[in-house]
């Protein structure tokens, strides 16, 4: 894996380079990171020429290494002003790593060009086609045509409508692995609005004539890789407990991540109703279990017809099986697939909506519009917060959401256009936003850790950036540490430089799970990315290398311990029912970063 | 003039302070961003309780200096982020400054308040007044009906509809002296909706009892100020050229600011359309030689019953009187008051509109809703910009600014909301912003000077905080500094200087057109400010201990040198007629501020 393909969008041209000798470690967020600090001006305008997007599978992509074919897009945020990188599964991953593609590096915009782009990128080989025909179709319908244009299924990601117009709320979609839903997201830093910007619609990658990425020490791989997927089985989170009985596995494969909405309201940190309180009293209704119950009545009624699922895969290869396909309760169709957890928080318990349809149905809309799902519940709620729907209101809300579709509709352009923005343009002051980013579904106030991670990471509110919430609501490493205890600075280090290390080796970051409580598999896990690259990878050093340089860009590009901080009102405003504040101190917050 | 009200929104009241020892000399713009620097957390939220209102008279407000009853509004900026000044005439500088009444400093929010407050404030009294039925009103049937509960005609200063719904266009509205219309605006930085969030409509200063601040040398001070009188008369933008025949007078008393328009457009300096070009074909339709033509029109027709005017003062004791009353062309009665040339500008050629009704009936709406009419010019630029409205379209533009009438509209929201958020949310990647405060009426590619300015002023884009214009364009002080040279900071330092200080003092900013080109001027200027506070203050110091504090203010709330910086797209896209980019150096940029 060691060829960078690199397209000039200005002149529609690309050209195929080695990996330079000092990235030779470098992949997915590694990558994206560092190729971006190396060639982008951080104070460049995210939507226009001068800024880039690098995509990157992770260094394992296409490998046997278990759940390890996620991908890194990277590009200067429009949505944060700073670095990003947004991580996602799907085909590309995969796809990419058995092309030997260890990035793409996109620079450039058309100039006043109105055509529409896709790149297809197979087995040595680059096309960039005008695709005027792609653009400003629903993604359900995009994937559709290009698996009929392209038969050999291939991986695809890219924007959709929102990000064709350049609005903030735009994620990168991606495909699922069998089936239309544009499930896959890298969602979140409004990633698609660049592709937009530089005219681009699809980025189609067919995996026909690739191999497995070889490893150097490929005996000491593979079986490094089999102790891991013993490891990640055997664990009650990530792993398939009753193998045995051919029924439920662990509890992703049951509940998929959705199993944490009942834990995190009982325990006072689900955020509800605009971040106004803790608890949501119908959580129930929305919840994972529910999920659960709903495909399990749909199967029982409509047997084989019955799309519903859990224990659905991301991408190939994934053995922990989070994701789902929720059917439609009255034909056990696919409704929409993925449901997660952080999508059924924003677009549920956040807007106060408990009507599972109703979410599934905002999800399925934000799936196929190409927007990010926790940014475009919390824009949906800074309607709310302004009293234009009321909290709870699925049918106004999905109303909204779907003006989205029409271009001439300032509103549908609102709610696409991300938090911060939709918020201070209906005169919103409780904006749950961090460096322009909205909040995922832990509210800092109950969790101080996560609010640590949320503040001080170089990406943006964003709870996979520095999962503490493993450590403070869920037990794992054994010792549960007190998600109200204020020293957190250590901890959110710790999970952040660990994070950016298993973002560039493309596990998931679930993996986390059970590498902290299980030894072995932490070290299974460690050998098998040694073996791949033949040299010893430091885990924590690694991370912080990254992290160093994705702080390095963001301050180059204005940011200083000023954006390193929550909003006011999680300060201000004791939040129901433990009625906590955000009260870790700012030298706490600072201390995450000092010395790195 | 030794008295501060300080009134806390939280618990409804008031106490008198004397002025500070430290702050003897403080009054105007030195008060409002001394006190803030003090007083106020540069990180907080600006439109939560933790922000601060500060209004000042000028030093010279309520004496008989000429043109010196200007007054500050200070707060952070919930446009910028940053400190803020914002300047206007009408009647509550000099009202404020007879009451002997420093400043005001306005604290904290009423919390989970429905009601809306108005300030009276007289000869040693102050009352705060639940005044619901001023909340929502249009600010010309407000100032009718507070002009009818008091009858004494006092100052009003405030929020319109725009502030109380704290949105970010809003500008805090003034009285005109003699009619009902709301044309004083502090216009910029979106300080009305702080107003807005502290629940206050109106803060109402009744004159009755006041008396005329007296100088420390009161001899001295009756002697300069006839002297500078004299001065002023005699210049030809500022001054009475032909009063003997008891006509025609200098050029702004006949076209007022707008006498700019045709000027700006002849030297392609004019933003047109959306900064695309730097002149405007149809500028003569609506420049200030056509309102000139237009108010000569309706008197020749409608005699007495003519209310259009030209030399019309902004605020008691202007000698320059470069406002206007621009009247119907069909009834002769007052339309609009004044018809400046910035919003001119904004409202017309930026928008590509050449119909001076339309003109006109925007800058109304403006007025009345409450409305900055620069923010606002910009702000329904993005929506041309978008293709939602083509540019030029005056009737549509109307049609969009009268839906910010109605609390249920997101457009009329959005059209509110400012050009940087109006802009992101509408996909616009030419958004002419600096600290996110839309530009004036002049094009930094063409006029580098006042890119410098903009770019580099405390303020945001602000043509006030350092009008190199007149140096560069109006040939004032005899020798004209080429507009295309790019070294620029130290013109532009001096200038921003020499405004603080102005800022100061209550004089008119346009009494530099005077100072600058007649030494005797500026002495007898100096001489006032001196004698009146008996002692010798050094013009370029005070302004540069001032400019010193608000930097010190923005760096605090996490502005950097990137904050220091025009849009890129003013440094890649070219203005015609003459092809040029905004080409000043970022050192040059910077040099302004180094070791001030």
């Amino acid at each position: 894996m060691n060829k960078v393909l690199r397209i000039d969008m200005e002149n529609l041209s690309h050209k195929w380079e080695n990996v330079k000798p000092e990235h030779q470690t470098y992949a997915g967020r590694a990558f994206t990171s560092i190729t971006l600090s190396e060639e982008v001006d951080p104070t460049c305008h995210p939507l226009r020429a001068q800024n880039k997007i690098v995509v990157s599978p992770g260094l394992l992509a296409g490998t046997l290494a278990p759940s390890s074919g996620r991908m890194s897009v990277g590009a200067k945020s429009p949505l944060t002003g700073g670095i990003k990188e947004a991580n996602a599964g799907g085909l590309t991953g995969t796809k990419l790593g058995s092309l030997g593609v260890r990035g793409i590096i996109i620079e450039g915009a058309p100039p006043d060009s109105e055509d529409w782009y896709s790149i297809l990128v197979g087995k040595d080989k680059c096309e960039i086609i005008k695709t005027n025909d792609y653009a400003g179709l629903g993604l359900y319908e995009l994937i559709g045509k290009i698996w009929k244009d392209y038969p050999t299924k291939p991986g695809i990601i890219g924007s959709g409508i929102a990000g064709q117009r350049l609005l903030k709320c735009a994620g990168v979609f991606g495909n699922n692995i069998e089936n239309s839903d544009p499930g896959r997201y890298a969602g979140r830093g409004g990633l698609g609005a660049v592709f937009g910007s530089k005219r681009i619609v699809a980025i189609i990658s067919d995996g026909t004539g690739g191999t497995r990425p070889a490893a150097k020490d490929q005996e000491k791989f593979d079986a490094a890789r089999k102790v891991f997927v013993k490891s990640l089985n055997a664990h009650a989170v990530t792993g398939r407990l009753n193998d045995d009985k051919g029924e439920p596995f662990g509890g992703l494969k049951n509940y998929g991540t959705n199993v944490l909405l009942n834990i995190l309201s009982e325990a006072g940190g689900l955020p509800t109703k605009g971040f106004s309180s803790g608890r949501f009293d119908k959580a129930a209704k929305i919840s994972g279990e529910a999920v659960h119950d709903l495909v399990d009545r749909t199967k029982k009624k409509f047997g084989d017809k019955a799309e519903g699922k859990y224990a659905h895969s991301c991408h190939p290869g994934c053995v922990m099986a989070c994701s789902n396909v929720v059917p439609y309760e009255d034909t056990g169709k696919m409704h929409v697939s993925p449901l997660e957890y952080e999508s059924v928080w924003a677009l549920g318990a956040n807007l106060g909506i408990s009507v599972l349809h109703d979410v599934a149905e905002l999800n399925r809309l934000c799936n196929d519009l190409g927007l990010d799902t926790i940014e475009a519940g919390n824009t949906i709620a800074m309607f709310m917060e302004a009293g234009l729907i009321p909290y709870g209101d699925g049918p106004k809300s999905i109303e909204l959401l779907k003006k989205a579709y029409d271009e001439s509709s300032v509103e549908g352009k609102l709610v696409s256009s991300g938090t911060q923005t939709a918020g201070e343009a209906l005169g919103v002051t409780r904006i749950p936003v961090v460096k322009g980013q909205a909040l995922p579904a832990y509210d800092p106030r109950s969790i101080k850790g996560i609010g640590v991670t949320y503040a001080t990471t170089p990406m943006g509110a964003d709870h996979t950036a520095g999962y503490t919430v493993a450590a403070e609501i869920l037990g794992i490493k054994g010792t549960v540490t007190d998600p109200r205890d204020l020293k957190k600075a250590e901890l959110s280090q710790a999970f952040q430089a660990t994070t950016a290390y298993i973002d560039s080796t493309g596990y998931c970051l679930f993996i986390a799970f059970c590498i902290l409580d299980d030894d072995d598999g932490f070290n299974a896990m460690k050998d098998t990315v040694d073996s791949f690259l033949g040299q010893d990878i430091e885990v924590t050093s690694y991370g912080k290398d990254i992290l160093r340089k994705e702080r390095e860009f963001n301050k180059k590009a204005g940011f200083t311990e000023v954006d390193d901080r929550l909003p006011e009102f999680f300060r201000t405003e004791p939040l129901p029912p433990h009625n906590v504040v955000f009260d870790v101190p700012d030298e706490e917050l600072d201390e995450v970063y000092k010395n790195m």
